[in-house]
């Protein structure tokens, strides 16, 4: 349903019609309020709860289910007291292009909020992944990523001390740390080894994004060096299962 | 908790301990289980949920409620009647290579059991993506994958007839893919484009897979091109979010 070629024919992984067993309930009232997103469009107001009740002639907990699915997949998303269809994912891609590159070439607005910036001795298990010296001093920096003002997910960075030894006096925290890097200490990016999985959102992080708890999150762990092949950061990017998706070329 | 440097000081994105307001009961119980999943190690046996409770002090509710999050993150798993400690996931490279040799690569064996091959005309939308003729002959080939027996996704695959004229009689459905196009048809990627997200699963899926309805899943979109830019498959492939994380390697 919210694939392209889902209606066509021979494409039934995401249609969710099981071949044996039942559908259950709230499944096809699930099937049904997704062509009403259809045809609403982005910014769309739904009809409420009570009123889906009546046209489907089930109850609302069953609408009540339907819905919670559709607000976890981020097709739709609460407004004010209403339920409006949601735009579409943001992609972004993964390349070593910063967060800020990323939400600029979709025409929003990139912001960051400084939810903590501290430095301490670099423990062995970091140590071992980036490469840095045990104990040498790192900066461990904490952001939630915005964008047009809607918090998107939370981004937790280490990096050596002795690389920006004033991150903490600087450096504009909602700003692009790559720029930083870039323009003001002429570091330049190389390669980088990323893994990305889903995870549920923690309590606290669902307190630092505003979502649901246990709203599915895609995680991103980078590692990367500089040009040099020296170690330059090791970063944990957070991004709403409901807003994000990733993109790659692979290949020539 | 799950992840190496988090009880490192100042990497409290994963920890789940909110700075303002309650630490939700069952997240206190799910963080002593996952200290107790360190302790007992992949395949160790997890006590009853009536032991846990009497241990932790809380109800069998709030026990539930704990594992239900370990085993949707993958890091418990049902066994027959009892539940034990999960492996770590299945780490897949985005890269042309095939599910096979990502499975291969990691010990285990890789299997795909065949839901459906049909041949239809290219519906408009297909053609779009892909650039093939509106119209044209396509297979659409669904498989669930296996690693080691176990059921890991389902794998959708639409590509032109004109491609694989013999696809229901030529090709064995529990081999590769990508092996019977370049051993047997002469057939060399060349490029791909692939968009990453999180999906829950629909009934359907959770069917196929044999998941928990709802899991968070891993959907992965492929769309591919010979070494001389020919549109090749359009490639949808779930993955279970709880056993499988994607790697890239980015830039030099």
């Amino acid at each position: 349903m919210n694939y392209p070629d889902d209606l066509a024919p021979g494409a039934p992984v995401r249609s969710g019609i099981p071949e044996h067993g039942r559908i259950p309930k709230y499944f096809t009232v699930k099937a049904q309020v997704a062509a009403l997103i259809e045809e609403l469009g982005g910014g769309g107001l739904l009809p409420t709860e009570r009123d889906l009740a009546v046209r489907f002639e089930v109850s609302r907990e069953t609408v009540r289910q339907a819905l919670r699915e559709l607000l976890l997949e981020g097709r739709l998303r609460r407004q004010g007291r209403g339920t409006v269809v949601a735009g579409p994912k943001l992609e972004q891609p993964l390349s070593l292009a910063s967060y800020t590159e990323g939400v600029r070439r979709q025409g929003r607005t990139p912001g960051r909020n400084l939810i903590s910036l501290d430095r301490f001795p670099c423990p062995p298990r970091l140590a071992d992944e980036t490469g840095l010296e045990r104990g040498e001093p790192v900066w461990h920096m904490e952001r939630v990523l915005l964008a047009d003002d809607e918090r998107m997910g939370v981004e937790s960075t280490y990096v050596a001390v002795a690389r920006v030894p004033r991150l903490d006096t600087d450096f504009d925290p909602d700003s692009s740390f790559y720029a930083y890097l870039r323009d003001r200490l002429g570091i330049e990016f190389g390669d980088a080894d990323e893994r990305i999985e889903t995870v549920l959102a923690t309590p606290r992080e669902a307190l630092l994004i505003g979502t649901p708890p246990a709203l599915p999150m895609l995680l991103i762990h980078r590692i990367s060096r500089d040009t040099a092949k020296r170690p330059l950061e090791r970063v944990r990017t957070l991004y709403r299962g409901d807003r994000f998706s990733f993109s790659a070329h692979l290949g020539t």
